[in-house]
């Protein structure tokens, strides 16, 4: 029998748009256009402003021969421009790969050639290491330069001209090219992969567009909210942000560079609704000088992730008046992909134990479908028990296209129809996941597992701990034994590892507590805010 | 050359799931499951125990054989039952026939043969016209009962047997079935046409979901909102809300019947946080008792569309201290398509002139992606001057999939591909569109086109007026004159035709006055509470 429901009802252009991040900002410049857009030192400009600059860089690099499926590679900070190409690029049907601006010339020069960028729009702020990466490249994109008037230094012109001579050169009222399928490429965001070269994680339009719905659901941003750009733009997208603050028509406030008396001051200024960034930006934040916090009025929102943030962080973010809201994420998954829903009957449990359920990451976001914890291989959930570890695997429609030019690792990623996030937890009654450690973070002492975080987060309730970095260190005896890197709080200098065993062995098992550790004035982070571990692994012999 | 951005990144269940508003709830029911999802009298129901009822009610109705593609036709109030089957339905690719409770057993017999409905669940106050409809029918589908404890007379039973026993043969672990293509049917919506055989709308699976996410964001409806139930369910499933709300994980407070009484004791009772209506039902409230009022402390949103709110119904429900959001949309476009988005610099203007202002029905919604006001048969955009007329056509995700078993009336909605919405309206220079009136309901008189809501809208500022209908009445000479039909408040009884004249005035042009004035105690309303002017033009023998 034929399906009454099929025939003679096909798509058409009256009934189907394939989704884009695209049309969010073509919607609010037409809803909104005199609202401020963008916030950058002096610089103010409205949606109408921003989305007629961005239709000018998009023709502009039409007129430079940039077409569909076309890479268009970007060092940048956050700042307008990087906003700007956000929506530019797509309405090519381009692919945008923001490079995170921290790392080395031989990394950039792979990534451009991997990625086959056609154009390389740089901060004349990082020349050095844009010509020294161009050097290297067998491609050879054509170089645009971003002048910021807020760049610290603001080195030389190495291009074959500048972004304003980019723009002045494009047409605004350039007609943009809706992507002829939704799951066509619109990102290329490289893992800041540990051992050997960083793999290409492909992002389209149509994830890019939910992934930027739920975002906007997740962390309750209204009409007109004020977004803070604490978290890096190049970081996974900024998680979307780019797209979801344009969604509703809020304000986009740069910020260059991360300090904490800025990010008051911006705060207080803008009356910031909404920012993310990962704990060590929160810890930032609480142990900033007091002459740098300010008050503020309105109701502030904060999205944090990229770690688990310690209890201490989370009761510390209160005391500063903000709400948090912990999400879970990885690059192959357009950043958020669980959060850790607050239930409405945490309100009445102490401080310390509400920190500890706000601590885990919780359940698949909105534009997700599915998650689970299971056995790497069978697949096999785990029980719900908070005990047993497998690895969490996730499902939905912001997940990854694929890994660029890699079949094998993406077929990996994927094996068995699930996206194996490689993190290891446990899965709480409730269904809550709690990420114990990456596969590769765990330490194996003397048989008995143990996780690094929960030892960390231990460790961050001593007053004197700034910041705290627990790895494995080899040992003959039991295979590894749990080392602890540290930096203590000024004023907290006479504090020794004896002290801090002490504060451990109150709170830890035995086989848990670090047998080594090391005072240090500064931890290697990523340009994002997460710890290197490996970094400190290879100071023990052992990475 | 190969796109690179293509080969060997292929669709799986890991990165990708067709869009349904099924997995609203299935998350929903994850992330909150203790809190209150349904409201009904002393009924109250958990999230968790929600989610159970419709996986048992998908199973039951699975084992009465309805499979993908099968109608489950529904004749039933704004009850939790009613709520249920917005999910259950869908989780077998089944569709659900929402029928109006106010129409005839004719009407709805032809609904019955003509979306083939193989089970019709029906609400026993209404079992005479059910069973004089299914008498009718050369359809003969399975008849399921339910009892509603709040129903003002119960009725008897005429079903093969009641909701519960169904749900009680049901499965509460019932796997239910993702749809294999988003673009699958999920509802199917009788138009309420005025001539000839009403058209069945049919929905797919993407716009539902797109259009209740859509929703969320329009509304502002946070996690936990309470919504109160004015709008009927049956109603383009109630704008898509039903399945908005529960995106949130908010609470469904039911309202069986409307009542100003019980909706203001709903909003005090419950903390209702949002709710949608026609300004019919704004007015009603506007013009309860005043011991029928009750004040609240929350904020309160309200939606009201599928007329234009008349600006002294928007000042009014401002001075009852509720936020108003107008929407406009059809059944069509799953509900609300266009928002009256509300400019920061609104605040500043006086109530009218403010009230103007958002009366318009303004800009596409975040689901669709286009909208023209354009000559019905050239598609040429009118020029954006606020005064020419022409048709409002729209584009995007929630548009119908389209009228079933009726490819020639589909054809001729999306000519040259768009959807025509048969509503005339002006462009105004910010790009919002007016709607002036259904290309029906146009009034030419003396070679001059009046607006019947621009009369209409006059007459509401009179003091006497509870409500205004205006139609065309034959003239000899005019051609057309303009009749306006009226009901007076209590207490206004001694105003009469010359009064109401000298109003209209003072406020139009001389060939929009009204030359005819009839009042009449009441007028006659389709059950979403859209004046029926074809019934009053019954009356002036111009139907």
């Amino acid at each position: 029998m034929p399906d009454i429901f099929e025939s003679g009802m096909t798509k058409s252009t009256a009934n189907f748009t394939a989704l884009t991040p695209v049309t969010f900002i073509e919607r609010t410049a037409l809803a909104h256009p005199h609202r401020t857009a963008v916030i950058h030192g002096n610089i103010r400009r409205n949606w109408g402003e921003t989305w007629q600059r961005c239709r000018q860089i998009a023709s502009a690099l039409h007129r430079l021969g940039i077409r569909k499926g076309d890479t268009v590679a970007v060092l940048l900070p956050n700042i307008p421009e990087m906003l700007e190409l956000h929506f530019a690029v797509p309405m090519l049907g381009a692919v945008l790969n923001a490079q995170n601006i921290r790392l080395d010339a031989q990394t950039m020069a792979f990534m451009l050639d991997h990625g086959a960028a056609r154009v390389f729009i740089t901060d004349t702020e990082f020349h050095d290491r844009t010509r020294a990466a161009v050097d290297q490249c067998d491609n050879r994109p054509i170089i645009i330069d971003v002048v910021d008037s807020q760049a610290p230094t603001q080195g030389e012109r190495i291009g074959h001209m500048t972004y304003d001579e980019l723009l002045a050169s494009g047409d605004g009222d350039f007609t943009w090219q809706h992507p002829d399928d939704e799951w066509q490429a619109v990102a290329l965001n490289y893992t800041s992969g540990t051992t050997g070269n960083p793999k290409g994680v492909v992002y389209h339009h149509r994830g890019a567009h939910l992934n930027a719905l739920s975002n906007v659901i997740a962390l309750g941003l209204h009409s007109g909210a004020v977004y803070l750009w604490t978290l890096p733009m190049f970081h996974c997208n900024g998680w979307c942000y780019p797209w979801a603050v344009t969604a509703v028509a809020g304000t986009h406030v740069c910020l260059r560079q991360l300090q904490p008396a800025a990010i008051f001051d911006a705060i207080a200024r803008h009356r910031i609704t909404h920012f993310c960034g990962a704990p060590v930006v929160l810890n930032m934040l609480i142990n900033a000088p007091e002459k740098h916090k300010r008050s503020f009025e309105q109701e502030v929102t904060v999205a944090t992730g990229g770690a688990a943030p310690p209890a201490a962080t989370i009761e510390a973010m209160h005391t500063l008046g903000m709400n948090l809201i912990h999400l879970y994420g990885l690059t192959e998954t357009y950043g958020p992909s669980t959060i850790c829903e607050f239930q409405d009957d945490w309100n009445s449990l102490p401080a310390s134990k509400q920190a500890a359920r706000i601590a885990r990451q919780g359940l698949y976001t909105l534009s997700m479908s599915d998650m689970m914890v299971a056995h790497p291989d069978t697949l096999e959930p785990v029980p719900r028990d908070g005990e047993t570890m497998g690895e969490l695997m996730l499902r939905g429609n912001a997940v990854m296209k694929g890994y660029l030019k890699n079949p094998a690792e993406t077929d990996k990623a994927f094996a068995g129809g699930w996206y194996h996030s490689g993190d290891l937890g446990v899965w709480h009654p409730d269904g809550y996941v709690e990420i114990k450690d990456r596969a590769k973070d765990i330490i194996i002492s003397g048989g008995e597992n143990i996780s690094t975080l929960e030892v960390e987060s231990v460790l961050y309730y001593h007053p004197a701990v700034l910041e705290a970095a627990v790895v494995a260190a080899p040992d003959e005896k039991w295979g590894e034994i749990v080392c602890a890197f540290i930096t203590r709080k000024p004023g907290y200098e006479s504090v020794d590892a004896n002290d801090i065993t002490e504060h451990c062995r109150a709170h830890l098992a035995g086989f848990k507590i670090p047998r080594r550790i090391e005072f240090s004035d500064e931890l290697p982070k990523t340009s994002t805010g997460k710890l290197q571990k490996h970094v400190l692994r290879s100071r023990l012999g052992t990475a």
